[in-house]
């Protein structure tokens, strides 16, 4: 595995993919610090997404920059530090930021760092709309990070759609109704349909710079049994990637795929679904105006 | 785990869930034993239903009164004896049994003791309609229940839907057409859609008592592979979720979750699957007009 | 596990199911060597079909001739060859050769016996279109055995429909479209729906004899992790059944089903959805009238 | 899978090796029943055992007669009596009986068939000495063989040696103690080695005719995963062949190999090891005087 | 699985067994945070030791009373003062502390408080010396938990021997040799057997108070898959359970079993193992003057 | 992973570490193909070896050069070119390779590289002697390689020695006899104690320049189940280790770690103990007068 030097020379890059091993934000079980290594060893994705019609490794300078290099394992707010450093360098060299944790808590550094400037909207495909507050003594845990965001200004609720929600913890959410987010529930999706979410996803980020998180337990643990929250009743990979190619000319300013926790992941159906996912993100880049234009 | 007294005091309780950790009537793969026990071990199920719009471990009075004791571990029949009397103790104190297998053979003396006073409806979630005859010396077999139950004047035919049945013994339930039950099969689902099943459900068992049976492989294997008689083409977990919160309503006087084998659920998706399930119809139970005034 | 013999009788089958447990030509994993054998421990398929009204193997006189005799386990090319000079012995005898591979090389040789005469049509389900071209010194791996074949004149191209393509591999399969192949991506069945494919596969293959050829990779990997290629995004086991139930009366004469690699399916969910479309080929032979008339 | 008739030709058979796929007699985890099954699938076992320089197939007329056939799957005794009915047709007919379990229980007819016309002697290999008393209303369970056959008059306790004895049970097995049958825990095998343990059976049983029964369980855990009630601390693949081999020339005239449960033997090590300790009694058959001599 | 309160009634226990999911500490793999909750779904363990002749739940006034109680799951430092509090509740009511781990950092929070008033003597069973010194910002880790507990005054290094030691970092051990401590090598015991290892143990601690900690990792991974640091070339069961019996008699005031990670132990070999480890340490200490004359 | 140049620069290297992906020559289930990747994944492994005294990577100079580039994965005698061809450039710039397979058909042309000046001695660890003879039309499978080296005059019969022999195919290898190589059995081994093999060995080797393959089927299956051909009765990784250990001195000139298959390797303990002995080999090689000295 690549290991990231303390200067990386992040060239002319357009876009930096990085791997964020760090799963000290979990409530539950361990395991996404592998998720890296586990969408590395995954091989036979791209090169060329004939949905989309790019070949984004050819049509973009990106190049894998390794994980973000850590102080300590064992400090979950320093790690914080350590990755909203890095994208920091990132997103000051004018490259964007393309992450692979980790827990979700690994969100909030990166949107401080993408969201300084101004605070950007947001795609958030998962089951859990992690927008609950402090608890256990930290509010940095993976339960959180887009509440942490937007009180810290980095990322606009009004430009903000949650997608894929459900499971039993929806009263710990009432800040992303409170603050403006547009939240799409799972079992709304069978009748919706995939083309109004799409619609609406749009209709809320606008032409604004916008962000996108997908945590891989949006999918049904049938399709991704190896994370660490899973839900029933989620979305499948051909709605997620019907979704996310659908989002062709989104002003991409970064993402991110969570949460994969490969000890949970027999068949490695998870790492697999989350590394395509990955080249979907990396292929809409392609048609962002803030990074093709580069 | 819980052990259950002799006479449990099931106090005040509305809804009394039961593992019922007994499968000497498969005919198959045998291990749903330790469905209870898998059950038991999913958490991150619950607190709150936000579809149907209820906490029901705070909206009802409900508890796990424990496993049914078993006089022996090697006689069907006995077993079944030693499951009717548990259930006629909760039925005749006023309270809904919700249990869990436990093969789905179990269901035949839950219903006679839920169904003495008259025969209740039946909405039956499945790949098999479970409604063969004598076989292998007895009748009491997990292929079976619905038609004994029938028979035994405990349950109302035409009063009965199955939901998702599929596979290749179809010439073994001709019972459930000669006696009236209604038969959708798991290849109808997708022409139909959910809503219309909902709506064929309600109107079959409209406002009289009506018992829920959920068999865990209703759902297709790659949601719950931990079962003893998969069968491929089965109902999403999202159906599944749609199709149970859809008969918020009707008038539920008991329910169960039966055939759940961990032997065979590598990711722990089935019994978790299974959970949820459970937890779908207790929240039902906070509407059923049975269980809800008391 | 049946032995053929160099001479099999085929005394007066109409259907001979044939295994050939041979994975030489596979591009990444191997494994589909033991296809067969993970096929043959599959119970509890059939014997009724009730959505096609038949029982197969009362209604046809098929049987099990075992496997395809190899001169060697090391050599692709002549493991074609025996192939070849099986599946010439069950043709010329009148008989439709239904097998169970084994990688997806195997459908080349299959067709050069089936398609000697006139070229055949082709319903093709797979991830992948299998018309690729020669590639680490041959031509005979699973990529390609499809162009092959229309090289060979065994196959027509415009009477060749491939159902279920995705991946990143659409840059070489461009002679699909340069040869008149009709192309449905797995992305397009969400829209269309089954109906729709199943017409337009009917209206492909018309009244001429036709080869089904089913890659257990059509499916998503959340149904069939069990296989060498898999790529995620893709069909459902209900939609397969829906859509070889719906073909229905075309003029089959063969079939295969490929690339069940049991290595990689802790559950068997793959060996059972494989056995399940191998049931319901059979059944689709009844209704040919090139097998069901003999 | 053979199926046998209900009248089975054992022609001039010298031993016939019979499934009896059977474990209703299970105090814990079923799964037993499939584990001739999984010995079936198991390849790569002989022709030829150099440490004892045979080749049992070649130098021995036996045959897989197939399974017992069983009147019900959901009666324990019932199917005692099926086992003991088709081993006194083997015994009856002058062949040697090497069978494939099924739980323990099934040592219980075989014995009665083999020691109706005087009691036999026994090397018995396991972590349990089963030899307790009625249990949940039967006396028939697993947990009991050889009390019964000692009761019956079948097994000589004075000529029976219990080999690989651990677990926490001791209390449930003063019966052989009491009848004079001897015991050798696993913890003392490593202080007096294999050699001496060998040399003690065979001062044991003497010449007299003597049966050799192989729980699986008394293998440890690490050897032999999939089985219903694990012990650790157990014995070695290679303590097993050692002393097995190493009871060449006594005078066998049956043996079984019992309590594979294929569900719990993910990386099938324990059916390996069940098949080759099989291999290895069929082996000690050929230099067996009851055997050998016909 | 048990609350425990906060301030829980020892009443008059001798021993309390408590479970410390922690895994803050881990270098490598997480996950034996839930190794307390493995350990109590073993089954079948007890209630007799018959090399021990000791039934301890019923030798000694024993209970689980519950997890520690932790303030926060995200604070390795924290953890540690939790653990300390519960350890010096149940130390200053009397009673001798058994814990489930937890990574092996808990055994320094433990020391401390047991060896408040003087440092104890250690027999320690593991992989590795775990005396190494801070890395990654802190020195809490469960690399180090025998160095801080001697330099905390809590452990006596010249009664404390490490036995099973192996792998590639005995450079960072140095303390163990620099402090006095005796290690025996995994490669050493096969030769000197372990009736030698035991003899050294018991001269070591002689008959001062003396804690007993053992790392699942002890074992080779063969045994023991499910932990976060395995290491080839291990101690057998057997071995173990010898070596732990042999110690009959020592002056045992507490003990641990760690790292049990049940995400990596796909038979439930691991947990089983440990659990009859946490039976073993039990039953010694029916016979520790310390514990048995209260 | 690294991919190697086709004129790769060995610099001034001492050893070259070499994967050579290739399994086209099994007999039975392929897979160890992959075998190069799973140890490459393996982390944890050294840096210091306490029983040797020795940190390999820092006392010599060592690289892993890559794989072997192959012209194509469909031809077993081509790849045997392939690899010929590298290792001849690996001796001939005077390094030393150590190989990972792949199936242990590799050692054929790594020895004709090897011995091509004259012929080498072998200790060779292994379940079986891998001399049999031409077999489904080619003499290069994996179980003939060593045959194969003394036939082409690249291997010292008399200087070979096979440790580990074991399984049914004894009468395939009576080359080994016949040619004057010593055979070690593994139910020799408990008896001997591994001092003696130790001590054979090296008088079989002598002084010459020596080569040491290392088949993981050595081991027993529960120790490494990712294997293509398993055989009970195996070696322990203790065992192992003592083994090569104890060959500190011998006149190493080359090594080889063959036929792990992680496709039957669920708790990667297989690849763990591979990538050991590559580790202990490698650590041997600093004390070959043949590596050491350069």
């Amino acid at each position: 595995m690549q290991v990231a030097a303390d200067e990386p020379d992040f060239g002319n890059l357009q876009v930096a993919i990085t791997g964020i091993p760090m799963d000290l934000g979990v409530t539950n079980r361990p395991g996404s610090r592998f998720g890296p290594r586990a969408l590395r060893a995954i091989e036979r994705i791209g090169p060329y997404n004939h949905v989309l019609a790019t070949a984004p490794v050819f049509d973009l300078r990106v190049a894998d920059i390794g994980d973000v290099p850590f102080q300590s394992r064992y400090r979950l707010e320093l790690s914080h530090d350590d990755i909203e450093k890095r994208m920091r360098q990132i997103v000051d060299a004018g490259v964007a930021p393309l992450s692979v944790g980790g827990d979700h808590s690994i969100s909030h550094p990166i949107l401080k760092a993408i969201g300084r400037q101004q605070p950007v909207g947001l795609i958030h495909i998962d089951a859990h709309c992690d927008t609950s507050g402090a608890f256990d003594q930290t509010k940095f845990h993976h339960g959180g990070p887009f509440r942490n965001a937007v009180l810290d200004g980095a990322l606009d609720p009004t430009r903000t759609i949650q997608i894929g929600i459900r499971g039993s913890a929806e009263y710990l959410w009432e800040f992303s109704y409170a603050s403006g987010m547009t939240v799409i529930h799972a079992e709304e999706i069978s009748g919706m349909g995939i083309a109004a979410v799409i619609a609406k996803a749009k209709s809320i980020v606008g032409d604004g710079p916008t962000y996108l998180s997908f945590d891989i337990d949006s999918l049904d643990p049938s399709f991704a049994p190896g994370t660490g929250t899973p839900e029933v009743g989620g979305l499948t990979t051909r709605e997620v990637l019907e979704l996310i190619r659908g989002l062709k000319g989104i002003n991409l300013v970064g993402g991110d795929v969570v949460e994969v926790a490969p000890q949970y992941d027999a068949t490695t159906n998870t790492a697999h679904a989350a590394a395509q996912v990955l080249f979907e993100i990396l292929s809409l880049m392609v048609f962002s105006p803030s990074v093709g234009e580069r």
